[in-house]
């Protein structure tokens, strides 16, 4: 099966564009958590069951266990395996090096880890993405337009018909004979989105920036999705994972996943 | 003390520009290690006292150790800690993320690792590169032109005034106000080289791909040093690693590293 049909198949059975991340940050975990072994670990399965039945992924940045060196990347196999196999399991790993090394972080990613799918960095170009896409039934997800301020330094630049970022998504559509490659697509950028999806309508978006970067749910969506109104993941992270700091706070995550689940559900069905 | 200074005056007394990559591979190890409880960090230990009188730094590439998940993380970080503080670590992680993540990512490298250099990738901006930076005493290297096939793919795009690599060079040298910023720039690529050096005469450049990667030894070191014949670090992974598969390795990599360092310092001081 490849990874465009997991990824629809999902969306569809789990009524869900969710994506959560979780980018959990020992300095903002509720004080219940405090005395746990592994708090970090304790509070992500927490939001796992609190939430799996409303998400269609949850997206692990690697930084935010990385920053705990062994222990952290241990913390991050854990999380992984609190995952039931019904959500896609997406590390938000931005890596990207020569061909020789990109195939380590392939394994490492896919094989090692055991995820999903994966997002990329296109700047060191095709040999460095090729690795990831051999694997044929996982995603790879190559950032696009990104969600942050400094998308505007590099991924803007024009050669006079088109800009790097649009260079980038005709590139992957090129990449996509597995149907399974994708974007990544700031939330930030509604006009952007709405560009680049007609450009390439058929490849998956992961959306980032909802919520504190500022991303707007409606236009995004709206633009976001595909002519089905599918085929992309909304990622929310803090918005979700810390919408209580008190012993109530699982629940709390599944109260703001819900009402996200469903603005982004009301959101799909008013285009179709 | 700036990154800058630690840089000259580490080459400066270790009358060395080498940097060794310790990019190393469990299938590729000598089989008198396999009976080892970690064959790979024993490796790593013997290759490091056999060559760290003749080299300026190390460079560990993280995908290397990531496949091998938190066990390779453990490696990773035993790998730093046997590298002797007279010379320079450099983790090669091509790391880039929002600037909230990015933060993760450079408490990870310089504070939780104790690196004192690391590459980053531009794509993602200002804000990706800044946390990195801000560790001002640390060394940040940005990758401008790749040594890989790919590098064509995107480096080269240009508005008519300059390519995408060569507005990242002057931006990086815009963002150099700790005297700790570098780039990374391939040997494969002479050409390239010479025009980026001499648009930017201050910044140390990283440069990787002597060796199986085909880049020109002479011609990159003529190229890539600054007038005085430094600011300039060659990397050789595989074939100091790999010198010999049997007993001898320790001693074979040591002479391929004498070498390789009378090479880059023969080449150094005829250009003076």
């Amino acid at each position: 099966m490849s990874f465009l049909d997991t990824l629809n198949t999902t969306t569809d059975r789990q009524h869900s564009l969710l994506c959560v991340g979780l980018d959990t940050v020992p300095d903002r975990l509720p004080d219940i958590l405090r005395k746990e072994d592994n708090p970090v670990l304790t509070f992500n399965t927490a939001i796992i069951e609190a939430t799996s039945d409303l998400v269609a992924a949850y997206k692990i940045n690697t930084a935010f266990y990385e920053q705990d060196g062994s222990q952290g990347w241990e913390t991050l196999e854990r999380t992984l395996d609190a995952i039931p196999d019904t959500v896609i399991k997406i590390l938000d790993a931005k890596r990207g090096d020569i061909g020789n090394t990109a195939r380590m972080y392939a394994k490492a990613v896919f094989e090692t880890l055991g995820a999903d799918a994966v997002t990329v960095n296109p700047y060191l170009g095709g040999d460095a993405v090729e690795p990831f896409i051999e694997y044929s039934e996982k995603g790879t997800f190559v950032l696009c337009l990104t969600s942050n301020p400094g998308s505007r330094d590099f991924q803007h630049v024009s050669d006079g018909n088109e800009t790097l970022y649009q260079l980038i998504a005709r590139t992957v559509q090129g990449w996509n004979r597995h149907q399974n490659c994708g974007l990544v697509v700031g939330a930030t950028h509604p006009e952007q989105l709405k560009e680049i999806r007609e450009r390439t309508p058929d490849l998956p978006f992961l959306i980032p920036g909802l919520g504190a970067q500022g991303g707007d749910l409606e236009s995004s969506v709206r633009y976001g999705t595909d002519e089905r109104g599918g085929n992309a993941l909304y990622n929310s992270s803090r918005g979700i994972l810390y919408a209580s700091s008190g012993a109530d706070f699982a629940d709390a995550a599944r109260q703001q996943a819900r009402a996200m689940n469903d603005a982004i559900n009301g959101e799909r069905t008013k285009g179709l």
